[in-house]
């Protein structure tokens, strides 16, 4: 059985919500970050930075949201959220799949710390770049790879959803609210909402 | 035929270390940052946050250096580099592949801007977990995964490369050296060495 650690109003929506979607058997465990739970040396087994999500399934254990989306995505083929390793719509689904961790999340510091830094330097050139091209690649839609709904969606979409809506940290575009809306609209999503709020 | 878009002196580097130990045939297209090529409008097709690397493969297209990573190591399984979906080592090897442009590279960010930001907001933890928890990770060896050299220990091996060895922004440490002791011995690593001064 699939066990996802979890904390309420953290980054473990993200993994809520793609184990919603799956459909898959899984138990969740409490991991209360506000007592430090993800700090006890058992846990650091399964997550060595210490956060969460983490999740075990059988021999395997991993921390990192977005990896735990690969994981679940590639391992249960059956739950179609991610493009064939031959499927061409495979390589963009990976560049997606790491835009949010590599981009959307150290822009977000970014923005809230006011860091200044060259875009050349940063990984994530800027907070602004960052937005620009997602407000590109999701203009047409209606998910990020086109017609397919993937594990891409569930960490771009997140991650949106928590700059734009949720801490609103970056200003609404037409893009990011038709895109937020459909995401919003699934059901998986509505419960990993009203799960994540604990 | 496979194509990789690079630049010397950037964070080409490991997709070129990862195309030479792969023994794949590929064609390296110039690329060239002091120019400006990256953000051409024929570029940004391939890679739409005009950034080097950037990979084409038949209809399949992609940036991100980790990504393109992923994407290789998955689609051609005769090299070697992934575990299988099924294999238990998969899960952290997904971690530790995303965990160079989530955690180290905006550690590096932050001590080159000396940031500050709460543990607990940035994903990354901070610069000094980041290398704590990847100390501990490498102090078994010889790699990230332990017998199994894989892609994870391209991405891993080359931040670490730049952070310590390349920029000196983080001190050396036993595990660190002898774990890019390990990485530099490679005649893969070698060649991408060569190949990447331009």
């Amino acid at each position: 059985m699939i066990q996802l650690y979890w904390s309420p109003r953290s980054r473990s929506f993200s993994a809520i919500w793609l184990l919603e979607e799956t459909g898959l058997p899984y138990e969740r465990v409490l991991t209360d970050i506000t007592t430090g739970a993800q700090k006890a040396p058992e846990y650091l087994a399964i997550n060595p930075m210490g956060k969460v999500p983490g999740l075990k399934d059988g021999d395997a254990a991993l921390g990192e949201a977005a990896a735990i989306c690969a994981y679940i995505a590639d391992r249960y083929p059956e739950t179609n959220l991610a493009p064939a390793a031959t499927d061409p719509l495979r390589a963009r689904y990976l560049q997606w799949l790491f835009f949010s961790p590599t981009c959307i999340e150290p822009a977000l510091i970014q923005l809230f710390t006011k860091l200044e830094v060259l875009p050349s330097t940063a990984a994530w050139g800027s907070a602004t770049q960052t937005f620009d091209v997602l407000d590109a690649a999701l203009q047409k839609g209606p998910w990020i790879l086109g017609e397919k709904f993937s594990a891409a969606d569930i960490t771009i979409g997140s991650g949106l959803h928590f700059a734009v809506r949720m801490f609103k940290m970056v200003p609404a575009r037409p893009s990011f609210d038709a895109y937020l809306d459909r995401c919003a609209a699934r059901s998986a999503f509505q419960r990993a909402e009203k799960i994540a709020a604990g």
